[in-house]
């Protein structure tokens, strides 16, 4: 079988792996399709080698049939399709002793801390492995796993029907986010540079703004007549994109932090104390969120189709990494089933 | 009747008045005792003239009693003990139409934006006088409004009991918060460097720590077995109070920004991502938590006799400015029923 192998900076190698057998409580699944995340790109550019190690399976946004059950896998069955939930808590941290296991200390993150998804063959334990409807096609459902990020992101924010989001950032996630909370009723403005980015919001019905061009706080005052935005999403992981989160806020509108800002950023507190602002950090998700994004991915809420720029043999990872480098695509993703072949 | 007016940076001018007849819905109330406010003092160095104006007396946390009723002033009777709450909402604006009156965007605050309590003759809407306990010294009454920005700090921070809970700033509303907080059940810590803040935190119960010579994250992980604290208020006003409130911080901990922050402070957004932290703006009260507060001083949950270092006669206002400014003093407050004799 095929495996995509991180060996340092920018050099992914497509390597011949024998699969692993399932062991006691494990299931091997043969993988049809693995999304290239965000997180992915930082490991190929080299952000991440202390964690990652010199040479891992990189891939968590996956989707496949079970091929073997190991010992005590029980629940499953041969042939099914299925997407893994690619977290495992530590179980001792005090994160996960109040159970908050969903954000634990010492997460042991399949696709960063072990092998991960960008294999045709991939054994996992079974308590990470959650069925899916059996007429969702497999490609859509390798988007399973960031639409629960976005779920989880949007029940932190605790959006409501007619609520005034803001989401700022159009990338995967940020669309996802817009997406999702348009579900729950709610009216939804996108900001984002990139026309490309802006395009694919437009097609998908997401209003998309450009901030360099557009006062956005002016626009969102004038839409909501002068009492400003519910609930506003940071996913640009910019200095500006903070500040207009946190400026088009109305009074206890709440900032949901969602982008990694590896350094400080300056905030406007006399504000927060001002108008008894919000800012709530959001980190991966729980298993509701996994099982509400099946739910919402195979019922066609989101629009799986129109997010999927592009679909990649696992032999051209190189290409698929680098042509997310290069932007104007969305959703890239890897597909693995010839390596099963 | 006397009141104090503030005439320019550093200018207080004890000046006679007379006295204003009650109108239609308003009270006249003979002020027993005024406290002097941060706020008071900001006025004093002259950093709010945009709002106070040239010639304004000035004050807020007080407590009297009624001299004279208006017509339609229904409800109360001469004699009655009373405190003011010294907000008047605009009912427009957006935080009024969301029904958050109490941060209303255009508040009438008196003793800022109209005339306050340092005057021994105050005329006010009945709609603002909450009656007080007949057993209730008049002393500790002028602490009900600081006590009710404790309990609304403290209700933005869902403290309960057995929490940890560590309050960054030592002043008279950082004290008051750690005392509601521990009425709630919390074990709390003080962090504040000024060792007289300190002394008379800890003659009151409340352990303090000196924030230059302790390790303050080192100790409050020791207390928590490593998970960190639960709410964090951040009353300094310093930058390092907001680090040491961020950092003291369990998952999803909540820390409430009392402080005001005049400029933006850099905030360590990748640990609220990671924990998925919380931070609450907080700012003055609604008129639950003012009966809250009357509640807990005429209690003696509050340690009133503690916490007011010294009280003046309203001639010596400046001199009572002054001490504040030299510390050495928690709650300072004006003796205004001389000017009723
Ligand atoms: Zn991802
Ligand atoms: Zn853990
Ligand atoms: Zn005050
Ligand atoms: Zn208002």
């Amino acid at each position: 079988m095929k495996a995509v192998v991180y060996r340092g900076t920018r050099d992914l190698r497509v390597e011949e792996r024998d699969p692993e057998a399932p062991g006691r409580g494990q299931v091997r699944i043969e993988v049809a399709y693995t999304g290239i995340c965000g997180t992915d790109l930082h490991i190929y550019h080299g952000d991440m080698d202390t964690r990652v190690g010199a040479s891992a399976i990189i891939g968590h946004e996956m989707s496949g049939r079970i091929a073997a059950l190991g010992e005590d896998a029980t629940g499953l069955t041969v042939g099914q399709a299925v997407t893994v939930m690619p977290t495992r808590p530590c179980g001792r941290c005090a994160a996960c002793r109040r159970g908050l296991s969903h954000i634990c200390h010492a997460m042991n993150f399949l696709g960063i801390d072990s092998p991960g998804a960008m294999q045709s063959s991939w054994t996992v334990p079974t308590d990470l492995v959650l069925p899916l409807p059996e007429d969702l096609p497999l490609d859509h459902a390798a988007l399973v796993e960031p639409v629960a990020v976005a779920v989880h992101d949007v029940r932190r924010g605790d959006v409501t029907a007619d609520d005034q989001v803001v989401v700022v950032g159009g990338g995967p996630v940020g669309v996802l986010i817009a997406t999702v909370a348009r579900g729950r009723g709610a009216r939804v403005l996108l900001v984002e540079p990139d026309p490309f980015r802006r395009d694919v919001a437009g097609r998908i019905g997401v209003e998309a703004v450009d901030p360099t061009t557009t006062d956005v706080v002016a626009l969102v005052d004038d839409r909501t007549d002068g009492a400003g935005a519910d609930v506003a999403f940071e996913v640009s992981g910019s200095a500006g994109g903070v500040a207009t989160a946190v400026d088009v806020l109305t009074t206890r509108g709440r900032l949901v932090m969602v982008a990694i800002h590896p350094r400080p950023r300056e905030i406007n507190l006399h504000r927060f104390f001002w108008r008894e602002l919000e800012l709530l950090g959001a980190r991966l998700y729980q298993r509701d969120d996994m099982v509400e994004a099946i739910r919402l991915v195979a019922s066609g809420a989101i629009p799986a189709r129109q997010l999927i720029s592009r679909v990649e043999p696992v032999e051209a990872a190189d290409a698929a990494f680098a042509a997310l480098e290069g932007g104007g695509v969305m959703k890239v993703l890897l597909d693995l089933s010839e390596g099963n072949r």
